[in-house]
């Protein structure tokens, strides 16, 4: 490195307290406090090509840390991005900057991951680990060959998904990943102190991981660390102590440089104090060169790799899957011929497991798993090794008892590409995920939650294990494509619906309990409207039945008992709510008519049911807790049968005549 | 003990199997396991009486391993409370059975907390420890003095929270702590090793805990560890070498025996390795008399203890605070007046530490606290000081970056009662937190959360930080009061509804952006009905404008609007939906009635406002993610003012009229 280092650093100190004071919004201390590792990290350690942000086999690295996002924009600036810009950098935080408050992958190219929701840019970068290692194992060193490299500060460590994180990483024996540790002893409340007591390395250390420690400010004991951390064969913890908010002479070390402006006057002291005579946004044109030339570094290498690549008899596979294109397969319709031809009455945890034999024979990138739940949420096909230290080429992960470390992993493997991961857990604790499926959709990251268990149909474990708000509270989450099928081969088909999706993420929530298979013929995939006819009225319709999942049977014995009266009644599934707003008025008025009843019939929460029913329609749900008893008995206790909700449609019927 | 613990022991085993064996569902491994080490525990070591099971000063144990509820059914019923019968115990897992499958603390007495949904119960055992020190300091060893126990699994310690918890206890050197971990290295997927190679007592240490280790089936070794436990002046992690299924031949330490019913072959054979001659259900005479001894061990101390209590000068201020009673006080009135007088344009978080302020000083019960953003969500009254390992008397807790052990400690405090707590993080964040906050409500706990930053007026931190779907999903979980106060005064009666209900967790979604007060009269607490007029329109009525929070500012500004083209608009505020839908009809239909055109206006998804507006109303929401900019320019580009949202409703006016 040409430049003295520290210059080149204090270039990321210059661009973060100004671009923060010109915002007079945002995370300055983290910056400055990690700029000199980050400038060993960058200009000598991370293999990366800025004019190659996707070279697949880069060097993957995750600020986990992300209130501290003008570091990496300050980093992909110097080292030569074609983004950020200055003049984006000068517009941090405001409308329409890719330099969002918190790094949004989706924004910018060399922003492997979104982050800002402590703990979980730690927990992604293990998936991404595991996904290197994974397709190391197919491909082989000279296509796949890369490090993951974390960024995190105290609250990345203080969250419980750390500890799922560190537990699943240490196990899998992931030497390739290294976390640096920005060791400030600063939270925003003020010192560590306050509210913890936890010797850190000591703890890593318990779970398997390599940890070394060095002064975060001097350069030759940063490389001393970063050396030791790469040729560890365990992951790396790199407990990096550092002053937040190096260079401010009068905040730094203290909270008050974590999350505001340090204002114009400790701007210009620290300017003083780190000799920085450039003006705002403004940089020596031999700093700029140092970090340009850093950011050459790996031009050759990666010409190489291309040379390799382009040699390689795997190619066309390899890059098929690294750019998530499935491959051509009859599987598909062939499952579903068979299906037709031999109905399943089964749960859809079931059909799911039988849909994921033809679809992992078929989907080589598919990697499975679950939360310690395996028999239950029907997740393991036959075929299926499981991943495990010793052997990376395995397809299905036992993530232990981590519901939302196995949901950032997954975001982690889906970012890092070439593989396509599911994972399951009962449907209550999807609340458990639901940070990390909220980053799933933000992300456009594709990864199939197969959540079961999804209704009091769950039945003897009681309310704590039984979902009622989650279905319809997951709906609302932006982006997440959620799936409630109702046989065997709706089940087939949104499973198809979720792998072909390549802008996000899809869940499907599953029963325990056996359905009958009312569809029987082959047709398209009616999923993919999210809402169908599944049956219409034989007698004038009067009445139109919407429901979902093992409700569909419900809304059928109804049906079946209302034209028993004469009164005909539709039947529709609506399997995917976004999918059926996103179609046009003229099939939305198709399927649910003005001039009809609408009634909804679903085990969870009414409220939004609203949208389909209208007011004056009837909503049969579930509006409190469970209980704990036999399947059978809680639906009939909560009113989920034909004979409880006929007289209530009747009621509302005649009502209508008044 | 004059009886052969291994026969009580067993008295355990025979009553799991069974009970499991009749359900033909549950978890007998854990109670068989475990039968030992909780026989020695409630015979000889937890401080309980049967015939006082809300004795203020009992030990609190707690089944973290909430699967093998049969354990704690068995204790229960062995040490004499008044349930579970035998009959309720043959009724295991059926409906309008108290003995569910998982432990309901609203089912059964001696059941401390519902427990189930893994690591939560360790978590809110954390919590009981704090508020006994707590009260402790306050009331003196004479009238608060008992220890708190937790049987965990590998789960709840694989569980991310435990990592939260954990921490916790640690840094609060909670000393009268004592966790038992059954250690039978089985998961419901098979070994741990599966998942997991973590030095399990190295962590602990380095988290401030003593771990000793013990044979989970030597009853002198189990003394021994537990005396150890006891003595030490750390929280205590009690390592139990066990084997699940202890006494089934062919299934015992394999996950056979977790989750499923033995059979009656195994339960038969079991029977024969036990040497337990009894038909299912029956008991010897001799086993239930030691059992029933053990029971009594208590009653002389307990005696004692309410002798103290009546000759204790704080006998009135101690009971009040234990039965949960808030005192009298001018305090809500003085401070209401003042409002009225000095009216406060300040963010809801602001108005919510003012409204504090007068709380605080009025209620000595209450705990505060935040996850890491004390400043941001305003939680800490200037008179408060921390609660700290060396001195438990204070009433704010620095919780660190852990949301969701926050959580699940304030639902201990509330269930171990004599506090009322609250704490902070800012609601995008309460993902992390959901978990805790729908056993709050399944378990009826008197906690506050404050969350602020409610929307996009978050601003410039971006889409990871601004909530879109919480307001919305939150008010789906059943018994959960979402409150979102439209200004300084609204916050004050939120905040009184919430400590005034005693059978449910209150949530208040606050702004970080100022609002006007436009409430200027003393009035009874409107927001008691969840909804009110706040401005009735002047020109002839044709339009309904429903808004919440900082929306309803906007609705103001829409209202001029319209009005000053002669179109007649209400303004309703509608701070809390379940108290609203709780009103009776006349009340609803007065205040959204059907002859005028309903508008709901909330920086939020627009799902669920059908409920109000009908189909044919208009809903101005946010149904995607926010984006990084200052809140203003947000506002602005996502409809939410007066300009955007008049023309909307103009045109569906005309569109009615048409």
């Amino acid at each position: 490195m040409p430049a003295e280092p520290r210059l080149l650093a204090n270039a990321i100190r210059a661009l973060s307290m100004d671009a923060v004071q010109a915002a007079n919004s945002g995370h300055p201390g983290m910056p400055m406090g990690m700029a000199d590792v980050a400038t060993v990290l960058f200009t000598d350690y991370l293999k990366f090509d800025p004019q190659d942000p996707e070279w697949h086999d880069r060097d993957r690295f995750v600020l986990s840390a992300g209130h501290g996002s003008m570091l990496i924009y300050s980093l992909l600036h110097l080292t030569g991005y074609a983004h950020p810009t200055m003049d984006e950098i000068r517009s941090f935080r405001q409308l329409n900057s890719p330099c969002a408050g918190h790094p949004e992958n989706f924004l910018m190219k060399g922003v492997e991951a979104t982050t800002g929701p402590l703990g979980q840019g730690f927990a992604m970068a293990v998936g991404m680990a595991i996904a290197e290692r994974h397709l190391n194992a197919t491909f082989g060193d000279a296509l796949v060959d890369h490090h993951t490299w974390v960024l995190a500060g105290d609250g990345c460590l203080m969250e419980g998904i750390n500890h799922e994180a560190v537990g699943l990483a240490g196990h899998l024996k992931l030497g390739r990943l290294n976390v640096i540790w920005d060791n400030n002893k600063i939270t925003i409340d003020g010192s560590t102190d306050l509210s913890t007591s936890e010797d850190i390395p000591a703890r890593y250390r318990a779970s398997g991981w390599h940890v070394v420690s060095c002064d975060g400010h001097d350069f030759a004991d940063i490389r001393r660390a970063l050396d030791e951390a790469k040729a560890d064969p365990r992951p790396s913890l790199i407990d990096c102590r550092t002053i937040i908010g190096y260079g401010a002479p009068n905040k730094q070390g203290t909270s008050a440089t974590h999350g505001a402006a340090l204002g114009d006057a400790e701007v210009a002291a620290a300017r003083e104090t780190l000799g920085w005579s450039s003006a705002p946004f403004e940089l020596p044109q031999a700093v700029v060169d140092a970090w340009r030339e850093a950011g050459r570094r790996h031009a050759a290498s990666r010409a190489e790799w291309r040379a390799r690549l382009a040699a390689d008899p795997q190619r066309d596979e390899f890059l098929r899957r690294m750019e998530g294109r499935l491959p051509e397969s009859g599987a598909k319709d062939a499952y579903l011929d068979w299906l037709i031809a031999n109905p399943q009455k089964v749960a859809t945890r079931r059909a799911s497991e039988l849909a994921l034999e033809a679809i992992n024979e078929a989907l080589p990138e598919t990697i499975g798993g679950s939360a310690d739940l395996t028999g239950s949420n029907n997740t393991k096909t036959k075929a299926q090794k499981p991943l495990t230290a010793n052997d990376y080429s395995g397809r299905y992960i036992y993530y232990g008892i981590r519901e939302f470390g196995m949901s950032a992993a997954m975001n982690g493997m889906a970012l890092h590409g070439g593989v396509i991961p599911y994972g399951g857990t009962f449907l209550v604790f999807s609340d458990y995920c639901r940070p990390a499926i909220r980053l799933s959709a933000l992300q456009n990251a594709r990864v199939v939650y197969v959540m079961t268990h999804d209704s009091i149909g769950l039945g003897e474990d009681g309310p704590t294990h039984q979902p009622v708000e989650h279905v319809m509270s997951l709906r609302m989450i932006p982006n997440l494509a959620v799936y409630r099928p109702a046989d065997a081969v709706e089940t087939a088909e949104c499973w198809a619906l979720s792998l072909e999706r390549t802008d996000g993420p899809s869940l499907l929530a599953l029963t325990r309990q056996n359905l009958p298979q009312f569809r029987d013929q082959r047709t398209e995939n009616l999923c993919a409207r999210g809402a169908y006819r599944a049956r219409a009225a034989k007698a004038a319709r009067k009445v139109v039945l919407l429901a979902t999942g093992s409700e569909v049977e419900t809304a059928m014995h109804a049906a079946d008992a209302l034209e028993a009266q004469g009164i005909g009644a539709d039947v529709v599934s609506m399997p995917c709510w976004s999918l059926f707003d996103a179609q046009d008025a003229a099939y939305r008025a198709d399927l649910i008519p003005s001039d009809a009843l609408k009634v909804s019939i679903e085990a969870g929460t009414t409220l939004g049911w609203e949208r389909y029913t209208g007011l004056e329609g009837l909503r049969i749900g579930l509006d409190r807790f469970g209980a704990s008893a036999p399947a059978g008995d809680l639906f009939k206790r909560f009113g989920f049968t034909a004979e409880a909700i006929v007289p209530q449609i009747l009621a509302a019927l005649n009502q209508g005549d008044q």
